[in-house]
């Protein structure tokens, strides 16, 4: 019998008393027991994107709260930046586009580091972008963007609003909104938050919903002044799926309880355990900016990664993913994200290991091995 | 210990075994074992639709599918049709308009019929209606349209789709997509179902996909050209809600299993007894068309809707609906959607006789109680 095991960057494992919560009846959603749940839950939220800010609950993917986004800020014409670094980045410029909004891209090579100089010298260049959109971690070549600097150089800008599609990292890496001065954050229930994938979370800052006052764009189901409407008695414009919020309360108060600390730096050592140890075993990464959500292996000349990870489901209930559009088959992705401790990113790495090896690859996974065991096991704890 | 039972119209109780299905580990959405699921998900969805169109699934609530049906259809200044007689018709309306497009509207007095005539003398008197956005069960009045026949007026004209809003009761109550000439039918994941909501689902005709082909309205996230490209797969474009939709796939292989004949009749009969109980305990029903999925009664004068809903809850966990906007207070609306047996329909009836009683009306409840026994019982099963 298989044991199946999660270390895709998306879904992500839910622990049982979660998946035991959220198998609860169900409650309706306007009484007073679920409107409780729910006060809680848009209270906690708040904690986890470390805002005093409104943080709304939408039912879509990710997508939808980035669509979201756009379609809230701005309006017919507006000219908009946006930082691309891989698919996801190239996402934000597919929906501007879909709103005939002009796009001003800043293009960052794959796996690249982007100085929050060059994003200064773009507004600079181009007055009058009302919007930048950015990516805390870009899952399709895990690398970490810079988003503190750039929210810095954003926020000197009167009339330009930050967004950032943290979807893959918030909760996994210090996201700090208030403090940076992020205007709007976008994320997914499906990755550090421990649930199923069916919920998305956006926060607004007073800046954000000044624009979003004057915003001409068409909206309707995303229309965020609708759920602003009825967030004053912790109810939702739009029937809302109730389990999965039930199952997000329980994940708050587990996440609350570990404090964001404790689970930023545990996800940060079981990165920095996964590069080290391949590293270690001869492998390069994939990004100068590594993120602490997701690892990117280089695969070796000759090894075709769709085959290395099916092998991994196949043989041994491993999922990990590989590589999308142009790097499909060139690197494999593993993700510390959520519901994962110690001996899993060993577990990840070892597997890894064993299918590089059977695929002829002659890496010292032992010394890897070795140097993740003593990065997990010595730091405090 | 108060025993929780859902007579609402959405969300409904979903079945043990289902709630199980949905608690199991995660898989990903991009897996061998996911595909398999979803294919054979999409599969049974068109049985229920009574279709041979294809059927999508949205991560959204019903709305996020109207609004799907409304962007991808039409372009910028198009002219539709939209028949109102309660809040969700209404709804239609608002989307449209969201996206100014213009709109005929054929308002109906809440809780009455509309001939299909009167929508033929519309579409003669306005040329050039690109749609007509219909609806099967107006929840909000529990009144049920004449689908089929509006469904014939529309096919006769050549440019104009039609479009359900199957929200409430599809699944409960006779759609026959194919037969009927509808061109899109949308619906939500917690009503007849018996699943939480978070999902919706709704199936395109080539008629409507020809006028997809030239939709300029912008749109990205209910890009239905997106899931279509992906369905060829088994997949979707954005991350799905994988334990939502193991869930599906049970509840379809139930549903199936029954035929819908079968469930068809049952809420009709469920309904039936509902209607006929109240009927002869002395109390009026608000519509003159009631739908089998949900059945609103009139509140005698001086009864309060909402306190009434509120001791329901309270006293005895079972919660229904009281009337929406203008019906607010003035009506009680019983569900008789999905998961229930003729039991549960006595019981609903009992718990609502019992707080009117308490509320001082003079109604006879056992006269009511005993000819839904005689309905429920006797009929052939």
């Amino acid at each position: 019998m298989l044991r199946n095991r999660l270390f895709t960057p998306g879904p992500t494992s839910v622990p049982e008393q979660i998946l035991l919560e959220m198998a609860s009846p169900i409650i309706h959603h306007r009484t007073e027991e679920f409107i409780k749940i729910a006060a809680e839950t848009l209270e906690n939220l708040k904690y986890i994107f470390q805002t005093k800010n409104d943080v709304f609950i939408i039912a879509s993917s990710g997508t939808g709260a980035m669509e979201a986004a756009v379609v809230n800020l701005l309006s017919a014409g507006d000219k908009v930046a946006v930082i691309s670094g891989g698919k996801f980045g190239e996402r934000f410029k597919e929906i501007a586009l879909a709103y005939k909004l002009e796009v001003i891209p800043i293009e960052v090579e794959w796996g690249k580091k982007l100085s929050p100089e060059t994003v200064k010298e773009v507004l600079a260049k181009n007055p009058g972008i009302k919007a930048v959109f950015g990516t805390l971690c870009e899952t399709s070549t895990a690398t970490h963007f810079d988003v503190k600097g750039i929210a810095e150089v954003v926020a000197g800008f009167e009339d330009t609003v930050f967004v950032v599609d943290a979807v893959s990292a918030l909760g996994a890496v210090p996201c700090l909104t208030d403090e940076w001065k992020i205007d709007v954050v976008v994320t997914g229930s499906q990755k550090a938050f421990m649930l199923p994938p069916g919920l998305a979370f956006m926060s607004m800052s007073p800046k954000a919903w000044a624009m979003a006052e004057k915003s001409t764009l068409p909206k309707f189901y995303l229309d965020l002044k609708k759920y602003k409407k009825t967030l004053a008695k912790n109810d939702f414009p739009f029937t809302i799926p109730v389990s999965l919020v039930a199952g997000l309360r329980k994940s708050l108060e587990i996440i609350k309880s570990l404090t964001m600390e404790k689970i930023w730096e545990e996800h940060r050592k079981r990165a920095e355990a996964t590069r080290q140890a391949f590293k270690a075993a001869g492998l390069k990464l994939f990004s100068e900016s590594p993120s602490d959500a997701v690892t990117a292996v280089v695969l070796p000349e000759g090894v075709e990664g769709d085959k290395l990870v099916k092998s991994l489901r196949t043989k041994y209930g491993m999922s990990v993913a590989g590589g999308q559009d142009k790097l499909k088959g060139k690197i494999i992705r593993i993700s510390h994200l959520g519901w994962q401790d110690e001996f899993d990113a060993l577990t990840a790495i070892t597997a890894v290991g064993v299918v590089l090896r059977q695929a002829g690859c002659n890496i010292d996974m032992e010394k890897g091995l070795s140097l993740a065991k003593e990065i997990l096991f010595t730091s405090e704890k």
